[in-house]
Parts: C-alpha cells; sequence; structure tokens
C-alpha cells in the first residue's frame, strides 16, 4: 500500500442514493412529537412494522433504543434535553444517510428544540408529525405513571404539568389519537408518508 | 384509542431477526484499530463497497461521519476520548440492531477502550480487526499531516508519537498493510467476514 493508494477512492464511495436504491426507498426522518401519552411511541411501532411489511426498511428512535444507549448519561437539565434532542438529531441524519427510513419519538415539546432538529437533519427530509391528544386523554392514559408521578411532585417540569408544550403550527401531519383507533392513526400516517417515500422514476 | 390500545403490540414488534431476513445477512460490528494511516478508513471504504456490490448492507463509521456530527462537542481530553468511543459503540450497536453491518475505524489505542466498546456492542457481535502497519510506513504515508504536526508539539498526545498504540493481543484479525494492497487487504477482510455475515440455514 503506497502512500497514493491510502487516499479514499472518491467515485467508489458508496453514496446515499445507491442505499436508497438497494432498499426501494427514499429515506426520511419523521419526526412525532406530542405529550406523554399521546401514542407516539405505539404508533411508530405500528408503523415501522407496516411499512416492512410493505417492502420499506425503517428504523424506530425512541426513549427505549435512545436513553438506556447513547443518551444514558444525560440527566433532565435543561442543558441535557438540548444535548438529548440534538443526539438524537445526529443518529436520525447517519440513519437517513443510510437510506433508512427514521421513526422518531420524543415529546420535543419546545418549537426551538424542533427546530433545531430539522437543522440538524436538513429541512427537505425532516416531518414534523403532531400526534395530538388533550392532556387530560393523555393523562387518562398514563401508561408508565409519569402524570401520576408529576402530579404529587416527584417528577419536575413534566411536560403538560409543570412544563409547557408548544404545539406545532404547521406540523405537516397532524393525528387526532383521541379520535382514531391506533389502527386508524397508523394508516393516516402511512398515506401521507407513501409518496415521500417511494422512488420516482 | 383506548388505554389498552396504547401498550406496544409486543407480539408484532419488528426484530432484529426479520430486519437481517431481509437484508440477508447477520449483522456485526467490525471495529477495525491501528495508527493513523494503517489504512483503516480506506480499507473500511473500499469494504462496504465490495459488501454492497455482493449483496450486503454496510455501513461505515468514521472521523467523516461521526466526529462531525453526533461527537463534534468532544474534545481530545481523556475523558471525551473515552465519551467519543462510547457514543460510536452505542451508535454501532443500534446499527446491528438495525440488522446493518457496521465497520468501524477509530485508533482506539488501548485494550481497556476497545474492551469498553466491547462490551456495550456484545462480545459475540464485535469483530476486532487489527490494521496493522509499523509507524515508520504510516508516518511517511501522513496523509493529513497530522504526524508532521505532533512532530512539531502541535498535536499533543498523538498515539504513536507521544501516546502509546496498544496492539491487540488476539485480534480477530490481523491485516499487515505495508504488505499488502487495498485489494489485497480488502479481500483478506472480505473473505475473513463472509461466513460469518452469511445468514445459516
Amino acid at each position: 500500500m503506497s502512500k497514493k493508494d491510502i487516499h479514499p477512492i472518491f467515485e467508489r464511495l458508496l453514496q446515499r442514493e445507491d442505499r436508497q436504491k438497494r432498499l426501494g426507498q427514499q429515506s426520511k426522518v419523521l419526526w412525532l412529537t406530542g405529550l406523554s401519552g399521546s401514542g407516539k411511541s405505539t404508533i411508530a411501532l405500528t408503523l415501522e412494522r407496516m411499512l416492512f411489511e410493505n417492502g420499506f426498511f425503517a428504523q424506530v428512535l425512541d426513549g427505549d433504543n435512545i436513553r438506556s444507549g447513547i443518551n444514558n448519561n444525560l440527566s433532565f437539565s435543561m442543558e441535557d434535553r438540548q444535548e438529548n434532542i440534538r443526539r438524537i438529531a445526529e443518529v436520525s441524519r447517519l440513519y437517513l444517510h443510510s437510506g433508512i427510513i427514521a421513526i422518531n419519538c420524543f415529546i420535543s415539546p419546545t418549537k426551538a428544540i424542533r427546530a433545531f432538529a430539522r437543522d440538524i437533519i436538513g429541512a427537505e427530509d425532516f416531518l414534523e408529525i403532531y400526534i395530538n391528544a388533550p392532556l387530560d386523554v393523555c393523562e387518562s392514559r398514563d401508561v408508565k405513571g409519569l402524570y401520576q408521578k408529576a402530579r404529587r411532585g416527584e417528577l419536575k417540569e413534566f411536560t403538560g404539568i409543570d412544563s409547557p408544550y408548544e404545539a406545532p403550527e404547521q406540523p405537516d401531519l397532524e393525528i387526532r389519537t383521541d379520535q382514531a383507533t391506533i389502527e386508524e392513526a397508523t394508516e393516516m400516517l402511512y398515506r401521507f408518508l407513501l409518496p415521500q417515500i417511494q422512488i420516482k422514476n
């Protein structure tokens, strides 16, 4: 191996387009935002499966695989919440450039934090999906018992209780999960997504 | 959507095995370690292309897409070097569980730091590849001019100059890049890898 050889041979570098073509899809990042209990993760995981069964290749990024892994050294301080979202956006960007559809579900409560994520990912590949259910509906679901804890003061700055949620003004799609079943909500998202991920001829 | 609906339906969750089957491969993490200039990135990018042309799906993680993205807020302090490797290992683990072969090229100079990465990824999926060339060969290549800078004292704790490189004692594969062309080195790695990534029937 000579010095000359060691330079990357750029014309042979695998491109995002090559990967997308192989996977038969255009990659995108779906950014699901909404209150805890609004149904983000459930819809994301159902969509991931539906996409797979229809020949697409997607990856859900959520608390389960992110908070327990790459972000396991972050607290819930304001600074760390920003770093949490930054890393998620960067991981999504890696997946995007691997040709894979990333489905992210994180509360991401402020317009600023979602704009920050959009900047990292690139506006042309970022789809903001507002998973909307009224607070009282989310609180009545309380799958993880987090609202109860927040009401008892055991969780500080919990979105919707003692920390605000800023709804997107112009999301790419809004889904009211108090007015739809999981199947309906996922179907709605799938139909919205399809023209965005199909390879154009 | 009722409270009951909101629980993830686990039997329908997409598994690593589903993804591997779709991609026609077993996923692994290849961890290429070696001095700056040993040829890690060149081999990794050539392998990535070769795998793709043979129907596999891999992703190189290197300084170009990691240091400029998810790790762009890390310095070269000892603490940050550890955090650098931790995040790389966590990103690799995400790819691994997405069914994708991750090809990592980072100097990762100490046995401890590589053991740390192996722990995060899981020993059964971690392949340590030692890209070995003598220091004087690497220094004479000096693609990025880093050795010159280090010799002038402009880069501190540069591996091989004023910071030690601990060679792997029992790497899964060792490639001497001073004794092989890029093509030969990549071919060697490909042949080693093939039985590990082919789906067993």
